[in-house]
């Protein structure tokens, strides 16, 4: 039954969606024919209710290549099978029940290439590189920012004050971390009222523009009220929990984006649950989709270093990708975050490039904020003025603080 | 400095929030903290931003418990760690980052106890298993229905007479496949106004309630705008596909359903991804955060029958708590639903008892679907009645078809 599904001279045309996966299970054909039939029209039976009209909607699985370990297969699926501009409809089928299948011992979904017709019935970032680097008056370098820590439990004063600190120091952008929403210590009213007071003195006494992210991550309409909250604070971005919010809300704000004409920051807490193990996908599809609904800036890892899971190629791969031509979709802005410092600069520089926002949290915070910050700055300025960091740290004494602490790593 | 976050004497109040953890790591007390650390108000370093007075906000590793494979940790959450009523911030702490350890070999999120404070933040679900068996005048035995098939592809007619067939048969409920929402071939418009005809004229031949579930997964406020005209339309359930659309938008369309009170169908597409391997999170977790938001009956498992994978203990833990009281939010129907047939019933009713709604989709439409539907209300009809399958099989001939093509599994 499953098997019709599979058909390995079949050839792809242009305007199908394709999904590549890495699939293990005893019965290769039987798993991979069962993967293209439960996400298009089949089932575990021949049913009686079949029609020939529909048959030209059958997803085929039409490449099987053995690896060292398992199998990579690639599917292909006519695109009626899917509602335009319906990213958790797409998902459901390409991403849903697929995972549960008994036969299976793994399946990661790998990349998606989306169609023309498709990709254009959504319509991307509001913002996206380009305009996040005309808005700061930076033409080359990384970006460079921070997370306000501790990452809860700070009220609204001292957490604008942190983030002064950050700014005045040298930092481009401070946002709030994932789990800050509006808690009783710091409500999202008041955060927001103090921190963009801080964000103006700042602008003011650096003479550089800087970017505030608060949180906006709760219930859809709580979210889109704290958005329009923001700009007519003044913000000038705002940050969104892509991963534990979900791609339907994640649709409804860039929805209202199209007159907020905010930076949407987006963080991917909770996507190693399923970026890790042996079911699930990898980030590059992740990226994809968040780029497709339209964020403008994504956290994507830091290249095998730092406090969290990811690997170099992925993070190279994911990253290549945002930054890309794609249709009339604009291209996004990296973020590698988690467990950074100024000693790692250079490094993650030379690996993932200008087009970057580098963020420290501890690696700020524990040097004292404004230290911190301008540790991260001089690191930058040090690659632009192509002068090797421990030379630069000679005259600048916040990135010689930081390098004796946490060291330099080539 | 994550070790400071494990305190095996502490004992946590009641009020506090606590997860129950499934880890593997080298160094095991360095990682459990470093999981409570990140999900509260710790880092990687010590920050020099800290502040006297948010002490009292970090969580607590109260408990590890060695186990074959791994260890089963206990973290105790401060309540105001969280915004009350806002999951997506919840999960951000408790459920996030925290998987992306890069110390971690594994991580699975077992439990989630909800302390009061929080519980009560949340509605849970407008309509319950209560509610819906009164609709359905059904006192006692499980609820049987059947999914649509082929998933995709039949136009609006042929999807409306498959859905009258069904019910004709004697199924009580009838649903769209999760990856149906409103593509061209199947317009949502045209599907629920030709599908609710077809309910009307089975509720007056037959007598019975009937319940019709067009899924409405879309972008948040198109789902509202489905849901309306669903209710418009005189509708009486909605399904959505609570992973791919997300908490916010399922949060938000809760809150909508206090005016509609239509019965909200869950449906799991895509959970897998994190329910299967090393990292993620089990069922439990996952039907107590549904339950909480408001879902009327969601999709549980099958207790290692059918098609899917899912665990016989597993599945009666999730579906024992669906069911059970917890303060003033509604117990919520569970649904067996993945390769089922008439041939399961007696089996599935006597593991996960009569507050159960059975789903077969292949199962029913590969008999063609009358007689399907027939089979699978015969079969809870037998229970009913207490008499053995075969037995009733003899002078019920629906029943015999099935038994004949799928067999009777004990």
């Amino acid at each position: 039954m499953y098997e019709k599904y599979v058909n390995l001279s079949f050839k792809p045309s242009r305007n199908q969606l394709i999904t590549t996966l890495h699939l293990e299970a005893s019965n290769i054909k039987h798993a991979a024919g069962g993967v293209a039939a439960e996400s298009s029209i089949g089932t575990w039976q021949e049913v009686t209710t079949e029609k020939s009209y529909m048959k030209k909607l059958a997803a085929t699985v039409f490449s099987m290549k053995k690896q060292d370990k398992g199998t990579e297969i690639k599917i292909a699926y006519p695109p009626e099978l899917f509602e335009e501009g319906n990213m958790p409809n797409i998902l459901s089928s390409i991403a849903g029940n697929i995972f549960g299948l008994q036969e299976l011992k793994a399946l990661r979904l790998l990349d998606i290439d989306f169609p023309k017709s498709i990709i254009k019935s959504f319509k991307g970032p509001e913002l996206g590189i380009k305009d996040i680097r005309r808005l700061l008056k930076i033409k080359k370098r990384p970006l460079v920012g921070t997370i306000i820590k501790p990452k809860l439990g700070l009220n609204s004063k001292d957490h604008a004050k942190v983030a002064y600190e950050a700014w005045i120091g040298g930092l481009d952008l401070v946002k709030c971390d994932e789990n800050l929403a509006s808690q009783k210590f710091n409500k999202f009213e008041t955060n927001i009222k103090e921190t963009l007071k801080m964000l103006e003195k700042a602008e003011k006494e650096t003479g550089e523009r800087k970017i505030y992210a608060p949180n906006v991550t709760a219930e859809t309409k709580e979210m889109i009220r704290r958005a329009k909250l923001v700009k007519e604070k003044g913000g000038n971005c705002i940050m969104v929990d892509i991963i534990t919010a979900g791609w339907a809300a994640l649709q409804t704000l860039r929805e209202e984006n199209q007159d907020l004409k905010l930076i949407l920051h987006a963080h991917r807490a909770g996507h190693a649950a399923f970026t890790r193990g042996k079911y699930g996908m990898s980030m590059l599809p992740i990226a994809k989709i968040a780029r497709l609904i339209g964020v403008s800036q994504i956290h994507t890892g830091t290249a095998n270093i730092g406090k969290m899971e990811s690997g170099e190629e992925e993070t190279q791969a994911v990253n290549s990708f945002l930054m890309s031509k794609w249709f009339s979709i604009k291209p996004v802005f990296p973020i590698a975050s988690g467990g950074l410092h100024a000693g790692y600069v250079p490094k993650l520089v030379s690996l993932l490039g200008n087009d970057l926002i580098i963020q420290a949290g501890g690696g700020v915070h524990a040097l004292g904020t404004r230290i911190g910050a301008t540790s991260m700055r001089q690191a930058v300025d040090a690659i632009e003025k192509e002068i090797p960091l421990q030379e630069y740290s000679k005259t600048h004494k916040e990135l010689k603080v930081a390098l004796d602490k946490f060291g330099y790593v080539r």
